[in-house]
């Protein structure tokens, strides 16, 4: 991409004009400013997929009556180091911070917490609400389900999303780890991406063809079969996700639709999600946790590297290093987002794009 | 294998001789039921790597001292939803058993529990320990590191064991649902036994040559360069399990030993765990619950095979229906294993192989 199809913006600059746009389509500001930091924050961290690309999303969603914007996250039931709240069928971000912040409460108390959220909807990022956590001292975890596309493992039948899940453990002097992933082996636009581009093939295992055989051929691979990480163990852990995130919360799950809106099935908005965060200090000196964890990482980085690596990672490595560079000199935006961005802007009342 | 070479044994006959082998090395009675109870579960389910071909490497552990025959599990730290065992250097099955009960009734009071185990062994199967907690109710998960021998992803330097995970969920006709990995894509006897076949081929991903360069070869594939299941999505679940089985316990992890004992690194015999148990009733009514769970079972079981599938599985039904199967028709077990329990049975007291 030259230099001419990127617009660099200032951090502070795209969370100030993203949350005057969804002040401009009715969320109120606290809420607003809170969901526009959590698409800034992917985009600073390289999570593109997550980032202020997905405003086109939500601003359609909230004009089409299939978002709430004034979130309302109610208690269904709060007990012990458990908890399960509602999320209004608002933003996700509002009931998913209410939530993370419920399990470190409870992490704290109790040594361990478990908050599970039924009917809200797209949450972002997970790895927002796991680091989020983990700055709290706690290591926390994330799983999210959502409509149904993705077949289980040898069928060729949609029952699962890509049911992402993330955890984040704190350290010491290190960053702190961050694993924030499909357990699809891709995300769908990975391989649209390669079929836009004339892409000769893609890795075995992204996806299947629409009868649910393998290829490595991007125009005959579809979205409708992404196949898991790591084939049937990949599997096992999406249908862990669907469980946790969506059976035990009480919300839609696999071809169940169960939460109110009109949206359902392939186009359901609503999702479920759980959060877990356990304190280490309940089991030991945090000091000494956060020094193993620094021990581990340095350990691991100091090992030899196979041939043709450069450097042997921890999760959430790169990302870091990324959002440290992007702070300081701003975050890249093609120049279609910046139209699209523009568009709804405008619609919105927000006035142009800034710069 | 012909059937002459195996030998069928009722899973009863197996059970009381492996007790009785355990109780002449010294292990008190009703200690030496439960390890052999989890061993012949693990033979019935069709899990033989866990099964009582594990006797030979316990016996020679006690004989050798580097077990305690009678273990004594000690609770360092329990508070609220928490706790801390010390697993006294004795066999893995006694102090799981007692930590996996702990937070089963960790949850079921507080809605979620994590019991961590340090100074612990071998645990048999995890999936015996997270069936334990589903018996009684609980979603339960298990984490379990072990000695460094496994690189990071990327690396050379074995850092890791092959880490394995378990979970159980209850349902409610159907059977629970049951998933026991190792986080490496296969565990190192599947590549020793495709070299001793002198199979021409292992699928990619299993392990790398000692350069850590992929290899399908299996005489170049070496069992100190396992690789993770799916990439560096599976090291970041296995990097996960290294911190909640090792860090967070206080136990040995990575290239740190911390726990007494001869047998350390690459020998290490102590490891650390963690089971967490979750109480679905805590967040809605048990039996909603169960019924969600059997129609998510029973969605993917009727929904549409890839070509060449026969039927779509969930994790843990094929050793469901092998177990079924094996109680009543016996376990079958190699000749050169009941030749070997017979050699350690007769040096232990316990008389020869029954039958």
């Amino acid at each position: 991409m030259s230099a001419d199809d990127v617009t660099v913006v200032p951090a502070a600059t795209l969370t100030g004009y993203c949350a005057r746009i969804l002040e401009g389509l009715g969320v109120p500001a606290d809420q607003a400013g809170v969901v526009a930091g959590s698409l800034i924050e992917a985009d600073l961290r390289g999570v593109e997929s997550h980032g202020v690309h997905l405003m086109a999303l939500y601003a359609d969603r909230l004009r089409g009556g299939h978002l709430k914007p004034r979130t309302e996250v109610t208690v269904v039931r709060d007990a012990g180091s458990s908890a399960l709240l509602d999320g209004g069928q608002g933003l996700g971000q509002i009931s998913g911070m209410a939530a993370v912040d419920l399990a470190v409460a409870k992490a704290r108390e109790f040594g361990v917490g478990a908050v599970a959220v039924r009917n809200s909807s797209h949450l972002g990022a997970l790895g927002w609400y796991t680091m989020r956590g983990a700055d709290a001292g706690c290591i926390t975890l994330a799983a999210q389900n959502g409509p149904p596309f993705v077949p289980p493992f040898g069928s060729v039948t949609g029952i699962f999303s890509t049911n992402p899940m993330s955890y984040a453990v704190p350290a010491g002097e290190e960053p702190m780890l961050v694993l924030d992933m499909a357990t699809t082996a891709v995300a769908g636009n990975r391989v649209l991406l390669a079929q836009k581009r004339g892409d000769p093939e893609i890795p075995a295992g992204w996806a299947n063809d629409d009868r649910g055989r393998p290829t490595t051929d991007p125009t005959k691979a579809s979205v409708r079969h992404l196949q898991w990480f790591g084939g049937y163990k990949g599997y096992g852990i999406a249908l862990l996700v669907e469980i946790l995130a969506g059976v035990l919360t009480g919300a839609s799950f696999g071809l169940v639709d169960r939460e109110p809106g009109e949206l359902t099935g392939f186009d359901r908005v609503t999702r479920g999600y759980l959060f877990v965060a356990l304190d280490p200090s309940h089991y030991g000196p945090m000091d000494g946790f956060r020094a193993d964890v620094d021990r581990l990482v340095r350990d691991i980085h100091a090992s030899e590297p196979a041939e043709g690596v450069e450097r042997v990672l921890v999760p959430g490595e790169l990302e870091h290093r990324r959002r440290e560079q992007r702070l300081i000199d701003g975050i890249p935006l093609a120049s279609a987002l910046v139209d699209e961005l523009d568009r709804i802007g405008r619609a919105a009342g927000a006035g142009p794009f800034p710069g």
